[in-house]
Parts: C-alpha cells; structure tokens; sequence
C-alpha cells in the first residue's frame, strides 16, 4: 500500500521522517519555503547543514511549490517550526481537499503553542482549514537517530481510530514502533510543554544539583504539565506515556537540547539573555514558560515548577531561592485523584 | 516533636537516613547484626565501606542489639536488604508494640518481592508481626546525596492519612521534600520491579541502542509495569510518580546502578552469569526479572518488556533478536486505557 506523502518542512526532523516513509516504500515529495535552499537539498539529496549524513534517494522530490507537495497527496506531514505553523497552512491550503470521500491526512509533528491565541498547533491548522482531517504525531525522537535507522517508538493521535491505523500503518516500520492513541490534545500540550521541565532540569543541573533532585524536578513538572492538560481536556494516561514523560526524558538526557544547554547556563548564574546569546538559537522553552504560565492562570491550575522557572527567567529570582521555595512548600499529596 | 526512631540496617541507605533524621533533630539509634560491624560504625561514627564522608554526631547509638534499637521507639525505619527481612522482622517482632494507644510505626525503606511467596515488603512484615502500623518510603534518592544534604523528594504510602502525616513531619526537611499517599501497594511494586527495566535499559546501552529507544524502553517499561500493578490493586498514578517512574529515571541515569551495569555487559554479548561475575555483586534486576514475570502470569498481564528481559537472561535469546522481537509486535493502542 504505497501512498504520495508530501512532506511540509525540510528541517532535521522532515528529513528523517521523509527516509523513513522512503525506506516504507512510499513516493516522498519534500517542500521548503526558498528556491535556494530547495537547490541545496537537491544538490546533497538531503539538508547537509541540519542532518549531515542522511542522504535520500534519487526517488525523492524536493520543491519550493506547495501545490506539487500537497495536491493529491494521500498523506501531509507537517514539520515546521511552530512560529511559522499558521502562515505555512495558509500556503498549504487552497489545495488541501476539503471533506469529499478520499480526505487527504494532515499529520502534524510540530511542537508549541501559538503565542498570541494559546492554541495547540492541530487547533491552528483546524482555524485555517476548517473540516480537514488532522492527526498528530510525538514521541521520543531524536532526528538524527531515526535518519540512521535507529530504534524508536512514537505514538499518533487522531480523532478517529481508522485514521490512526492508517497513519500507524504508513510510518510503522521494524525500526519504528507507532502507538495510537485518542488523545490529541493531551499529545500536543504534553509536546508543547516539556521544554518548560527541560529547562528547568538544565537550571538544576547548572546549579549542582544532583541526580536525585533532576528525577524529582522530572517527575513532578511532567505531573503538573498533566494536572494542566486534564483541566483542558487531555487524559491522564497520555503525560505518562511517549508523548509525555518519554519526550521528557530524552529531552533531559540530552546536550542536544538547547533548552537543556540555555538551564545549564542560566543554573550557573546567567541571566536568560545571556543565555539566550551564548546558546545562539531560539530556545522553545522560554517561550513554552510563559505559554504554560498563561495557561495556568486561565485553567486556575497550580504548577510551581513552571512558576519558578517564569520567576527565574523573567523576574531575576535567583535559582538557589527558587529551589529553596520549592522544597519548603505546602506538605502535599503525590497525585490529588489518590486520597484517603 | 523530637522522635525516637530506630534505624534496622546500616548499610548506605540506613546510614543517609540516620545522617537526616538526627539533622531534624530526632534521636537515632542504628542496629546492625553483628557486632564486629558495630564496632567499625561506633569507630568511623558512619559506615566508612558503604557511604564514606557522612560522619553521625555522637548523639546517634549503634548497637547489635535489637531490643535496644526498637523497644519504645516511636519510629522504626527498616533498611535491610530484602533477601533478609522476614528473619530481620522475626528478630524485631518481640519487642514491638502491638495494637495500643501508642502504636509504634514501622517505616519499610527496603525494595524487593520475597522471592517464594511474591510477597511486598510490607506483607512479609504484617505476615511476622500482623497488626502492626506498617508504611513504606520510596523514591528516586541516591543515598550518597541525602548524605550530602543535597535536595530529594520522595513519597510515603500508609493505610491511613495520619500515619502518613506523621511519618511525613519526621523525614522532611528543606533538603528532602516529602510527599503522601495511600497506595502503599502500587509503591512497593514499582519499586521492587523497576530494576527488570533498568536492566533492559542497560542491554540497549550495551547493545549500541541509543536515547530514543531507550526513553521509549522506560517509559513503556514503566507502563507494563504499571499494568501488572494495577491488576494487583495498585492505583495507575503512582507508577507516574516519584516512586514508579521518578526512581527508574534516576537508575538508568546512573553507573552507580549494578542493574544498569550488569544490563550492559550483557548488551555487549556477556552471559548473565559472566555479567554478575563481572559487576560482583547482588544484581536485584536478575531476581526481580524472575518475580515479574510469575506475577504476570499470575495475574495474566502482558508484560513484552519482562518477557524479553527473560528470554535474554534464562533462555539464551540474543539482545538483537529481542528487541526486534519488541518492535515489530502487534500493533497497539498506547494505553488500554484510553480508546475511542
């Protein structure tokens, strides 16, 4: 069952997934914005600059035209940078097919929360595609390890389960364990904001702290992240799984993760500028802060985590007297569904 | 409200835990069995082999003998080894107080399932001393930090809330943040168990797999185990918490972990027993692997990671062919939790 994938983002990550829904046996068209860095891609076979190494076969289309990445294609995977998430679907959708027999999948692997509306990214393709068939796709994932074939686990969510099997079905892979779930919205939020925890795990390990500290800081912000997403909607379960506390892990394990790299070096005494200039890329995390802060207040949920993390980044709190507070807080039941 | 508390074990946990409860003012007694080991921990006022640098103040006693360590105590914490808790417990049983006014608590720190019976701790020390006020402690807490003041949090499970109230007053400090709940169960299994998954965790590492698989190895490492624990009574919240997932994150970030080691050396092509020459020490993984999986076929959970874990140490199954195993299973829904 060959399907025509149109892969929207040329990025480390749309370049992994494009080999992997190559080596599935599917016809991959990628897109880009700029003719130039099309002429790149096409000249490396790949993006040399963002997953050097990975070189996809002569079968692969790259374009800069949307209409040749998404007319008539079976599946469009979306991986763009959040940010650009909503001008992007605009580009894309005057040819998208609307609700007709043959609905045409969007799977989006995109990360965030739209800064002004508060929307999850499959919200913000929703208001610009109203009625399109939307799923999305998170999980412990590391580009560079699936553009070498490494094992890995994700999970889809989709609001009907046909679609998820078929999306599981197109990506799954001996390599490439898909997982399906119903909650969409507990996938993205969890997505969105575990570069909150990232960060602070990064600010405790910038600090001394060890690694007791680190799986506390981790366990518990991923608990109010899901405290967080319930009281909008998503499920319990979802925070605890690949999407969640999988992503989360990996995240924190890694010197890959800028947002982990900008703690380390605010933990060390850094101002988050400072930070934000030695680490030289945007760092998610900062912005997922104040998201997941507004948030909060809208969904009157408590995260302490996330609000010592805004007091440090935002409001000059020093990392020593936001984990003293931390510590001496109310004495606390772990979970609130579980009393006596 | 100084307390006093006898410590039953002073190996590194015992010792931590002497080095915090005295540092909150409580008054401590340290039993250890033989009296030679007495003696080196009244010279070193600490144990010099197993958590050197954490020096006691004179205050704490250190005896042999367990009428002096547990009689009229209002606290006993015990930390000995699981292999040896019911004869510990049988030891202790004459001069604890049955069910008076003044109910002595018994705080069970030790991890393991009793290897004939698939007993919890705290059912082999209610099985020795039934009607005693039993609650467990657990959580991702290397004892050489707690040694060093460095910041942890952990949990504690009691029957009922002002057990766990009480017991949570005595250990938290502005260095060790304590949490409650009431699923003493679900506590226990996840801590007994979570060493099957940082031994499988350890055999990706050795086997070359990398931060992908091995946070989807942990995370659905914790979601079987969480499913057997469920079946068995405990609460799904727990294993997302600091003693399910909190404490396997800290293990598999570790070298300190023996599992973790012995799981790489077999990764690497090492037999378990050339593995558990090679680490020359007690690997509780190897034990626990063992009770998984009779705990699921008793309560007839499906547990791939378990199963695989023990193909690799008891049945001559190459790590490669495992995890292929692993991946290209049915294909499955996240959490049987949640479906459409």
């Amino acid at each position: 069952m060959e399907k025509e994938i149109g892969i929207v983002g040329a990025g480390s990550w749309g370049i992994a997934l494009a080999y992997l829904l190559r080596n599935n046996g599917h016809k991959v068209t990628v897109w880009s914005r700029r003719q130039e860095t099309v002429d790149k891609l096409k000249a490396y076979h790949g993006n040399e600059d963002k997953l050097p190494g990975v070189i996809l076969d002569d079968s692969v289309v790259f374009t800069c035209n949307m209409e040749e990445a998404v007319r008539n294609k079976d599946l469009i995977v979306l991986v763009v940078p959040s940010a650009h998430m909503r001008e992007t679907v605009k580009l894309m959708a005057p040819f998208v097919d609307g609700n007709d027999e043959h609905q045409q999948i969007i799977v989006n692997c995109s990360k965030g929360i739209e800064e002004q509306s508060l929307m999850v990214m499959s919200d913000v393709i929703l208001d610009e595609i109203p009625g399109c068939q939307v799923c999305v796709m998170s999980g412990p994932s590391h580009a560079e390890e699936v553009g070498k074939g490494m094992p890995t686990s994700i999970v889809v969510g989709a609001f009907d389960k046909e679609t998820a099997r078929l999306v599981q079905n197109v990506f799954m892979s001996n390599v490439f364990r898909v997982y399906i779930s119903p909650d969409m919205l507990g996938i993205e939020i969890g997505a969105a904001l575990k570069n909150v925890i990232a960060l602070a795990a990064g600010i405790a390990d910038g600090y001394g702290l060890g690694d007791n500290a680190k799986a506390a800081l981790i366990t518990r912000g991923i608990a109010e992240i899901g405290r967080l997403g319930m009281a909008m909607g998503g499920k319990f379960e979802t925070f605890s799984g690949l999407s969640g506390i999988g992503d989360l892990i990996v995240t924190c394990a890694s010197m890959h993760s800028r947002n982990r790299r900008a703690g380390i070096l605010i933990g060390q005494g850094k101002s988050m500028q400072e930070a934000m200039d030695e680490v030289k890329m945007v760092v998610e995390g900062v912005y997922s802060a104040k998201a997941a802060r507004l948030l909060a207040e809208k969904y009157e949920v408590e995260m302490p985590i996330v609000t010592a993390v805004n007091q440090v980044l935002f409001e000059g709190k020093s990392p020593a007297e936001a984990l003293n507070d931390l510590m001496i807080r109310d004495k606390k039941i772990e979970s609130s569904n579980l009393d006596w």
